[in-house]
C-alpha cells in the first residue's frame, strides 16, 4: 500500500543528541519517508538549534534524501499537522540537573537524574512543560504519535496518559541495549532473542530471555552475564541474589538494591570529577565543537559516547513500526490497564509491546517473581504521588511523594530535601511557587 | 538458523479432514520438514484411517516430499517424541452427534454440536480422552505441543490447563474465517488487517477491524458485513443491536440473540433433512468414496463444502509460527490470567496472541463493550462447571451446569436433559456410568 | 447520650402501607424521636394522602406522643432539614404496574413488577423521578439519609450511587422474612440467628444460615424449609437442585430457575383473577375504605395481607441503627466496592452490613457458591445497562439491557417489547420522549 | 439460650503475662465460665509456670469461682477438647530477643522484636513452633479456636492461615489501646467510638475515628493526639506530614517515618540501659520475686508497667465474643480474601472485624490513603517471603526477605545480617540447620 509523506517535530531539537536521530531517519528514508523534519527549540537553547540545525542539513545533502529541516522557536508552528513528535528537552538545562544530584548526596540520599529525590525534581519540572505541548497537539495535531523520550520517562508518560487526550507512548533506550547484549552473548540476530521485561521505567527486571525460544535466562545469571551504561556504575551484582531472585534487574536496580556501595562511590567520584551533569556538560562542549565544523556531513563517532547510546534507534524504530503496521516487539512505557494486577490500572509500566499502526498492545508477561513485586509497588506509588504533585503543585502531596520514596530514609529529611529542592527549582516551578513565569522546554537531553 | 525435523501425532487420523491438513503440511514442507506424520486411530476406525492414510501417501508421493507416514492404532507409539500432537475426534462418533442434537430440540432447546446440552454432553464424553491423551504426552512427549481442535474446544482446553502440565492450545476456524472476510471486504492481503476478537471459543465478539491501522468496525457495521460457516444458519443480524452493541457477534452468538427463530430454523430443517449430524455423515460417505480412488492424488475440491474451512490451514499457521518463532498474531483459545477481568482466571478465552517458540502471548483487547460481559460470564459460569463434572462425574455439578446454561430455561428442563442424555450417552461416560469402559479417540470430528 | 429529635420526610406518604410505617414510628419514639412526620404526595394522590394523613393524626394521638403529622404536595418544603427521607412511591400507579405485568405475558415472557421487561420498564420511569428527589435532598438537606424502598430497589440504588453524592441505602422486606422464618424455625430469637445473603436485589441465596453460631443451612436445605411472600407463587424447589447447589435461592429465583412452570402459572392466573396488579387494586380499595373510618386509631389487621410484609419493621430498624449508632446486622442494597470480586465495583449488591451512625458497613460474605456467580453477572449486566438507559434516555442503551435480561428469549423479542412498553409508558419516560411532561412521584407502591 | 462450660489451653503458660489474663477470666466467668484453664510450658519454663501456676490458683481462690487450673509440660494433654487455645510463647526466651535487637543495630539497621530483621528472626524461630501446635490441634481439638498472640503476629497468623486447617485469629493490644485514648480524649465510653483501622500487624493507620457517629480524625490530627506504647519511642509526628497523610500511623510506624532518629535513640539507649529486651529482663526478674509471695492473691499493679497493655482485656474480649455470638467490632489479624485488594488475597491483614459465634467477619475499611499502599505493600511482600522462608528454611528465600525489608539498605547489609543472624540463631532454626533439634515453646512473651 501507499503511504504518505510524514512531518516529524522535535522538541529540544537543539540537543546533542539529533544527529544521531538523524542519521536513523536517514537510513529508514525509503521505508519511512519523513518529508519535513522541524527542530523546535526555546530562545535559551538558539545557538544550540542552528549549530545542530546546519549539521542536520549537511547530513541530509550528502544522503541526497529529500528531507525538508526546518528550525524555529515557534513549538506551534511545528506540531501543526504533524505525524509524530518527540521530546528530548531538558526543562532547567544541566544546572538544574547538577541541583538534582548535588543536593541530595549532601543529605546522604542517592542523588540521581532519574532515580530519587533528583528524579522527583525533575519530574516536577518537566511534567507541566510536557502537559502544556499536549494541549497543542490536541489542538493543532490531533492524530499525532507523541513519542516521549524525556526523562523521568515512566512519570512523564503517566502524567500524559492521565491529564491529557494525546496518544503517547514513553521510550528507553535501556531494554534495546539488554536486547543487543544477549543477541551478542549467543552469536545471533536480535530478532531471534526475545527478553521478558517486567516493571516500571528505570525499574525493570528481564524475567526471561529467550533465544529462538529456548530461555536463556538461568545460564546468563550464572554467568553474571549484565549490562549497563555509562551513566549508571558497573558495580557486579551479588551472584547468591541474583539466583535467588530468579531475575536480571536493570542496572538502574543498583540503587537499590546497593544503595549503601552506590552512595558511597558517588561521594568519591563527586569529589574526584563532579557528578554526572559536570561530566555530560564536558562532553556536550566538545560535541558542540565538532557540529560547528561545515566540513562534518555525519554523525560524529564521539557522539557513541555521549551516553544514552542507542534512544535514536530506539526512537526511529518506534515511529517506523507504527508507520508500517510492523507489528514487531519493542518494550514502551504504556499504560497498565491490568496487565500488572498488583499495580494501579493507571500506571504506567514497561512492558513487551506488539507495535501494530493502530499503537502499542502490551503483552501479558509470563512470570512475575513475587520478591519484586514490593519494590515495584512502593516505587510506582512514589510515582503516582510525583504525578499528582507536579499537576495540582500541592505541597502535601510532595512531600507524601518523596516520603514515599524508598530511597529517602525518613519524613526529617524528606522535608528537608524537598524544601530545598523546591527552592533551588523556584523558577522551573510555577505550580509550586506562583509568582515565576514558566521557562520551558529547554533542549539537552 | 538450522532447525530440526518434526514430528507429528494426529490422534483420530482417519478424520475426512485429514487430506486438507495433508495438504497444508506439504505446501510449508520447506519451512517446517515434518518428516514423521503419524495417524493414529482407534479400532472402530480403522477402516477410514487405512483409506486416509492411502491417500495421505499418495499425496506425498505426488508432492515429492520426504515426509514418512505411519498408520497406528496404538497411541503410545504415535505420541512418543512427538513435537506436535494434534486432535480431531470424536468420542461416540456421529452417532452421538445425532443424539447430542436431536434430544435437546425434543425439549424445546437449540440442540447443537458445540451449543447448548449439546455442546455439554460432548464435553462430558471428551474431556476424559483428551486428559487421558495429556498422560501418555507428559510420559512421552513432554515438550511436545498439544494442539486441541476438538470440539467444545474452549471447554477441553480449560480442562487441559486445569488438569494437566502439557503445553496446549485450543483453535478454531472462526477467528480465520472473519479475517479473511474482512481482507476480501477491503481488497487487501490479510497480513494488512488485525481484526480484534474477546471473549471465549464459539462465544466471542469483533471489536476492532483494522484495515491498514484504521478500525472499518462501524462501517462494516453499517454495511451488514458478516460471515458464517456452513453448520449455523445464516439468519440476518438485526441493524439496530448491531449498531447499539458496537461490535460484530460470532455467528454462534445467533444461538442465543436470535433463540427462537434459530429452534424453530432447527425443527422445520430436522423435519425436512435431519441435523447437522445426519448431513455430515452423507458428505462423510461422499468424501470416502472419492478417497478410496487410487487415481486421487490429492485434496478433492469436495472437502470444502464439508464444513470447518480453513481448519487446516488455522493448524498449520500455529504449527508455522510455533516451529518458526515466526511471532505473528492470531486468535486463539488460551488460560486467561487476568487477561479479560472479568472471568476467572483459571477460564480458557479466546483472544489474539502473538506466537513465539516459546508459545501464544496474549494481547490485552483494547475495547469490551459493557453489554456482552453478562453473557459471557454466564457461559463461562457453565463451561467451568461442565469442566468439573466432566473431571469428577459429579452428577450435582453435572445439574448445575446444565441449569447454569442460558438457552436451558429452567431446572426442570435442565434435569430432565441430563437424565435423558447422560443415559444416551452411557457407554461414552465411565465417569457418570463407573460399570462403563471407556472407547477412547473415535476419528471424525 | 442526648441525641436531637427528628424530622422524616416521607415521598408517596399518601400509601396503603403509611399506617404500618407509623405503628413501628410510635413503637419506638422512646428511643428515636420522630418529632416531624412529613408525608409528601402529588396531586394525583391528595385524596389517599388526606384519608391517610388523618388516620395517621389519629394514632398518633392515640399513643399520645407528641410527633406532629404534616401532609404536603409540596416536596421540597417535605425535604428541607429532614434527617431521613424514604421514598415508597410508584410512578403511572397501578396502571403502569398492570401493563408491566401484562405486556410481557403476551410476548411469553415472564410479566413482574420487579423482574425482567416490568421490572425494566419501572425502573425507566422511577429512575428519574429519584434523582430529582435527590437533587433536592443535594440542596435542602444534604446530611439526611435517603432510605429507598422503592422498587426495583437495586436498579434504583444503583443510579442514585451513581448520579449523586446523597446518603443513600436500598431496602427490601425479603431478607427481614427469611431471618424471621429461620427464627421460627429453631424457636430462637431474631438475634440469636445470622443468615448470611449473597446477591443483589431479589436475587440474592442464602449461604450460611447460624443459629447461635451452629450454621443449620444443609439442615434447613434437607427439610426443603423455605419461606416465600405473597405476590410470588410458591411453587417447590427441587431438593436435588438445591442439594446441589448448597444455597437457598430468594423466591423471586423462581422466575428464573422455575420460568417454565411460573409463565404457565402467570397466564393461568390472569385469565382467572388478572395480575397482581389487579389483586393488589381491590386489595388498596378495601383498605382505604377502611382507613376512612373516623374509629379507627391504629394499623388495620388487614394491611398484614396486602403484602410487603415487614416492610415498616426494616425500614424503622434502619433508621433506628442509623441514629443510634446501633452497629446491628442487617441486610442492605449498598455499593459492591469490591465486596463481590465478580461483579463490578460500581453496582449494588444486597449483602449484609452492620449499620452505625456513619452509615452501613457490608460484610465480606464468606462463600460464594461458583454456580450462582453466572446469574449473577448476567442480570447485573442487565440491570447497570438499566440504569444507563434510565439516565440518557438512549433507546440502543435499551435496547441492549431488555436484551440482555436472561428472561428475553431473543433480540427480536427484546426489540418488540421495548418497542411496545416505551409506547404504552411514554407519558412517564420524558428522557425517551422529550416531548412529555414528567409526572412524578405517585404515592402507591 | 444455655452455653456449656469451657476449657482453654494457655501454651507459654508461665509468662509474667498470666495474672493479667486470670483477672480477665474471673471478671468474665458468670458469662463466660472458663471450667479448665490449662497452663502448659516446657522444661526449660517449668519454675516460671510454677509460680505463676500457684498464683492463678490463688487468685481463683480469692474470687471463689471453680475453675480448676491445670499445670502440665504435656501440650498435647492441654490441648486435647480445648475450646480456644492460646499462645503466648517465646522461642529462645529474652536471649534471643536480646540478638533480635542487638545485631542489626551493630549493622546501622533498626533492630525491634517484631520490626525489622529482628522480627524476621522472630518469625522464622516462632512459625514452626506455631504450625506444631497446629498439628496438634487439627488433630486434638478441631474446632477449637486459635488465639495467636505471639509475634509477630501478623506473619505468624497469615503462617496458619496458609500452611494449616485451624480456626485462628491473630491478636494485637495497639488497637484496643487506641480506642481508650479515643474514648478517654472525647469523655466518653469506648462503644461510643469507632476507629477505624487499615493495615497490617504493627504497620496499621487510622483513617476514620467516629465518635457517635462524627468522624474526629482532622481533629485529633490537628491536636497532635497520639498514643504509643512502653516499648516503642514516643518521639513526635511531623504536623505537616500528619496533616498531608490525612490518618493517624501505628507507633511502629516511627521504625519507617523517623527511621534515622528511632536508629539514633535506639543507639544511644543500648549505650545507657541496653535494649529492650535487657530492660523487660528486669521487669520480668521483679515481677517474678511478686508472684512468688504466698501472700499475693490478684494481679500486682507493677505488672501493668510491663508493657503490653490491654493484651489480656483484648484477649478475652476476643474469646468472649466468639463464646457469646456478641457480634461486637474488634480490630483483628484475618485473611485478607480481596478486602484490601492491593494486597495478596492470602495475605494477614489487621481491620475492623465483627465477632460472631462462627467468627470474626471483616469490614471493608471505607478509606485508603493511596500515600499508604506502597509501604503497605513493601513490607507484606517482606512477610509473604518470611512466611514461605520459615516454612521452607530455604536460603535462598530467607535472602529475598530480608533484601525486601524497607528497613535494610541493601543486599550486601542483607546478606551479612542474614549469615550473622541464622548463625546467632542456629538452635531454634531447624529448618535452616538441620543437624538441631528444635525447642519448642518457651512462656515468656
Amino acid at each position: 500500500m501507499q503511504r504518505k509523506a510524514l512531518k516529524l517535530a522535535v522538541i529540544g531539537g537543539g540537543s546533542s543528541y539529533t544527529p544521531e536521530l538523524l542519521e536513523g531517519l536517514i537510513k529508514r528514508y525509503a521505508d519511512m519517508p519523513v518529508r519535513e523534519l522541524w527542530l523546535v527549540d526555546i530562545e535559551a537553547g538558539k545557538d544550540k538549534l542552528n549549530i545542530v540545525g546546519e549539521l542536520a542539513r549537511r547530513m541530509v545533502a550528502q544522503a541526497g534524501v529529500p528531507m525538508e529541516v526546518h528550525l524555529t522557536l515557534n513549538r506551534r508552528e511545528a506540531i501543526a499537522g504533524a505525524d509524530f513528535v518527540t521530546t528530548q528537552l531538558r526543562v532547567g538545562l544541566l544546572a538544574a540537573r547538577r541541583q538534582d544530584e548535588h543536593i541530595p548526596i549532601a543529605h546522604d540520599v542517592i542523588g540521581q537524574e532519574t532515580t530519587g529525590p533528583g528524579g522527583m525534581l525533575k519530574a516536577l519540572r518537566t511534567v507541566p512543560v510536557i502537559l502544556d505541548i499536549c494541549r497543542d497537539i490536541e489542538e493543532l495535531a490531533p492524530d499525532a504519535w507523541l513519542l516521549n523520550f524525556t526523562n523521568p520517562a515512566g512519570i512523564v508518560t503517566e502524567a500524559v496518559h492521565k491529564h491529557s487526550r494525546v496518544k503517547s507512548v514513553g521510550l528507553c533506550n535501556s531494554p534495546l541495549a539488554f536486547t543487543k547484549m544477549l543477541a551478542a552473548e549467543y552469536g545471533v540476530a536480535e530478532k531471534e532473542t526475545l527478553p521478558e521485561f517486567v516493571g516500571i521505567n528505570h525499574l525493570h527486571w528481564v524475567t526471561a530471555a529467550y533465544v529462538n525460544g529456548e530461555d536463556k535466562l538461568q545460564e546468563l545469571i550464572a554467568r553474571g552475564a549484565s549490562h549497563t551504561a555509562a551513566n549508571v556504575k558497573a558495580l557486579d551484582w551479588d551472584p547468591d541474589f541474583l539466583r535467588a531472585l530468579g531475575a536480571i534487574p536493570s542496572y538502574y536496580l543498583r540503587y537499590y538494591y546497593m544503595r549503601d556501595q552506590m552512595l558511597a562511590d558517588m561521594k568519591s567520584a563527586l569529589a574526584a570529577d563532579g557528578t554526572r551533569a559536570d561530566i555530560v556538560g564536558r562532553v556536550e562542549r566538545e560535541l558542540f565543537e565538532l557540529y560547528r565544523d561545515p566540513q562534518l556531513r555525519e554523525k560524529p563517532r564521539q557522539l557513541e559516547q555521549r551516553g544514552g547510546a542507542y534512544y535514536s534507534e530506539a526512537a526511529v524504530r518506534l515511529m517506523h513500526a507504527l508507520y508500517t503496521d510492523r507489528r514487531d516487539i519493542q518494550t514502551l512505557n504504556v499504560a497498565n490497564d491490568g496487565m500488572l494486577d498488583f499495580l494501579p490500572a493507571d500506571a504506567s509500566i514497561e512492558v513487551n509491546c506488539v507495535v501494530a499502526a493502530q499503537g502499542p498492545m502490551p503483552l501479558r508477561p509470563q512470570r512475575v517473581p513475587e520478591s519484586i513485586k514490593g519494590l515495584l509497588q512502593a516505587v510506582k506509588a512514589y510515582e503516582s504521588l510525583t504525578v499528582e504533585a507536579a499537576v495540582t503543585g500541592d505541597r502535601d502531596v510532595a512531600l507524601l511523594a518523596m516520603a514515599a520514596h524508598p530511597l529517602v530514609p525518613s519524613v526529617a529529611v524528606a522535608k528537608a530535601l524537598l524544601h530545598e529542592m523546591l527552592d533551588a527549582n523556584r523558577s522551573y516551578l510555577p505550580q509550586f511557587c506562583g509568582d515565576i513565569a514558566l521557562e520551558t522546554g529547554a533542549n539537552d537531553r
